[in-house]
């Protein structure tokens, strides 16, 4: 049976155009979801093998959704993350110059990256809500206005025409998925791995999270992300959002989430997976896997055999 | 001449409804702005005295759009935070029975956030979209839909009724609203105030992070809340938006934050401002006024006279 | 064949004292030794068993002659401690008078603890040096001089009488010695251990050493004693003798042991051994032996399994 | 009135060598005292104007005792540091072949560092102890034995000729001195000095003794040494001794004893003076006087005018 991908709906969102660039999907069924809860839900329920959601800077929707998804609620795991750029397209039926265009439709978020463009270029049409960019690209496949702003992939699944690309009005925007599934063993260790995790802190006190983070370093483990949460039940704690270089079975990744585990409140695994956009930085010699290595057998050897020169 | 706040529009969001909660407003002159960047401008460029923002979890709109507008550009700096319960209506022109309502309108966001009730409650209406909730109150004000999903405020400036209060799927959230003005005097120091600013961390480099967390820790300072950015034109460079109790004049913020401008890349000061959450933690004895006032005579008594007892 | 006790001698020291608190000794041999290298030497050479020397605090002799043997050379292993208060007694052939002593005794370091009592009661005794206490002993009982001051095991040993205790100006002096061996298997966990241990820090670099003491605090690890040695060969380079509560198998000291000889240029076990002084500090509860064997399982776990609630 | 100097006597120790590497000493009075806490006693009354003891290494006695003096009791100040190479001269009346010789007399700690070469050149000699290695030099002044072992000073204050140098079996040991005055005024900063100064921790807790490191490293301050002292008085509190580079009246070295005041149960300074033995690390960029000058006008400017780009 093939695997099944949920993502964040409808047909011809971002989230579906990130979906495409993972190429066992091609294979798989995809399926649309109503909202990042729904695909937390299909995968949690054996619906679907997979979800694809947006984690972060995301312009189809508050990826606070996704964060807290993965912090509160049965567990699920990330195994795979995908970089979009974000990048806008003018789409008609047919083939129009600019200012025939009398009504462009999208949703409320894409209009605000793309208003000056829309002024600049279409300074008389009249702007319109759809729910989501995807929608307003089937809209005006149906005909009901002139234009659409949307992702690329939501003009093609319509048949329109691109009248303009790269519409937006800051470029250089990326949007960052993530891949989902039920808890299982992580994947292999690539070199070039991406470990996420979720630390509840004890108390909202003065070093708690200073604790933590010297864990990391003194390992050598570079943070990519942090970010704090309230913890919703308990006043004045927090969780935090880390995301670290490295792999869960690297010796350093784990000895610090051991040493996490056993000095905070709570730490949840949230999967290791291989890294999506640059290499990470160039290991010292004491945090490399041989260094590990070497001291656990220096340690067991001193402990058989007490003190060595 | 009365101050005027711009505040994120159009009249009617939850941001007006934030800017309400300020007392000193109703003496002033409320500007709806379409869009987070349309009130910083305002600000900045004298067009009004002060501009309100969200700042965390709100269902507006993405609050990286404000994190961003205080981390890069001209500073603005936050003189007052606000704290408002997010809490939806349900309304229409004329007093409903529920099953007569075949229209809803409303902001993508806030549909989804309602969903679960209006599935249940509405079981046969349709959905529609709206570029705010704001406006879908007027929409419906206008006779063009038979309910809206909005703000209370919405409704009331719509002259709409009532139809049914909380009815988002999950209670309890509260969104954070910022008062912003150009730089200035911080304000007073009441004893139960926060400090914002910006760090951008010299390089992606073990220990950095936690480097800047332990002068904090050290001088007792709890972090309310810390969150990492890429730094858009440097791979691998972050800054990072960090919130402690205390106000800058105080002794250990004051000395803290100027340990991390002598060791940090960058570091911007975004404002001391009241608290509006709950009271700061008591303070332990060596990180009092006191104790920094003392210790800075016995080290000028030092300089001066040598050792003592 | 019975144990043999290299001590650093001749006999009569407080350094036999204190070999004479250890049980065993009494069915073992005991051998005196012309200085600490000589005890060493005899261990190293499997010429006897154990060696006994002053650690810190004593009167016979520069304890950093210790310390040098320990950090440099071939390893031995500390497998006992043992705290002998100090305190000098002024012995004669027989029981005489104080005004009747016209000549006293002893080696340079004990007249120096002991000049104001000899001053007060001894007013017109001339002060004579020995090579040692104990030699200062066998002198009186050979009869060259009238009284000696030394330990009471001296004293002993001669078959003096003694005429007056504690004649130490300063009381409460302890001298802490170590019982070294070849290094072998360490001793049982008892549960109210020593480790030491000899850091050498790869540069003398800020923050070098305060990482090893951070590698100690985070796993709750009390430590008991630093010294800084300057690295002979190498200027600027450092060795600490650290000495912490706890035992090499405790999972939180050898944790600890294995995170420095991955980090520090070098890590010189020296010996896990019963305290002999007081009890160690109560445990928090995120370093007891149960939150290291309960972290390594979890992670175990995740690495097998994945995410888990 | 010239300034007066207490020293470690007799006349020809090793203190008195290195007095008179101080060129002021010339024109002063050398007063030779009979122990560390003498010399103390005589700055502390103003009897003398300043006092030279061994600090570190020394063969003379034992350094615990200056320690002791700077830690408790009145407190003095280091205001010059000295470095002696540490060697021995064999000296007689006459010049001598070595076989003439029948009795060599000295300290014990001087005979246990010349044990191997005596040994070897003066196979047959009868080894005699004196309280002290310039007594051993008066005593072969005096005739009453053939050859000493001692300072080159006590061999020329008594006459006497110099048979053989470098006597020693292990070359070189260095002893550091200090010269220590009442409290006062620290000399000007050189840019090469050294800060010695006492820190009492609050409990024998995890992390205390880090923490005190953490802000000497955090502002990039070199530690040169470290000890450990038991507190006396309280059962599992510490003195620690610390010396680093820099002075009491740089930016960087103030601010940190100003939060070692603040955070520790109590500081002694001990005195700011140029360094002995050689150049002082390069300052990274962020810990040098600019740095910090920089910083406090940016905090100034923060707090008398709010946010700035």
């Amino acid at each position: 049976m093939p695997d099944s991908y949920a993502y964040l709906g409808p047909a011809g969102t971002f989230t579906q155009q990130a979906l495409l660039m993972i190429p066992e999907v091609r294979d798989g069924e995809q399926v649309p979801m109503a909202g990042v809860p729904a695909v937390a839900a299909a995968v949690r329920s054996g619906e679907t093998t997979y979800g694809l959601m947006p984690l972060e800077n995301s312009v189809e929707g508050p990826v606070s959704v996704t964060t807290d998804e993965l912090v509160v609620g049965e567990p699920l795991q990330i195994v795979r993350e995908v970089f979009l750029p974000v990048s806008f397209v003018l789409a008609a039926r047919e083939p129009l110059e600019l200012d025939a265009i009398k009504t462009v439709v999208s949703h409320p978020h894409a209009h605000g990256q793309t208003r000056a463009w829309v002024q600049q270029h279409l300074p008389n049409a009249q702007t319109v809500v759809a729910s989501s960019t995807a929608e307003a690209a089937v809209l005006v496949g149906n005909g009901e206005y002139d234009a659409s702003i949307s992702a690329r992939i939501a003009a093609d699944n319509n048949g329109l025409h691109i009248l303009a690309e790269q519409v937006e009005d800051t470029t250089g925007a990326v949007t960052r998925f993530a891949l989902l599934s039920l808890p299982g063993t992580p994947g292999e260790v690539t070199g070039n791995d991406r470990t996420s995790f979720v630390v509840h802190i004890r108390q909202e006190q003065p070093g708690a999270l200073s604790g933590v983070l010297i864990e990391l370093a003194s390992r050598a483990i570079n943070l990519t992300r942090i970010e704090s949460r309230p913890w919703r039940e308990r006043v004045g704690e927090y969780h935090f959002i880390l995301e670290c270089e490295g792999h869960v079975s690297d010796p350093r990744v784990g000895d610090a989430l051991a040493a996490l585990h056993r000095t905070c409140r709570d730490v949840r695994f949230l999967g290791s997976y291989p890294r999506g956009d640059r290499q990470n930085e160039q290991l010292p010699d004491d945090a490399t896997d041989h260094a590990f290595v070497e001291a656990a057998q220096w340690l067991a050897g001193v402990r058989r055999d007490g003190a060595s020169s």
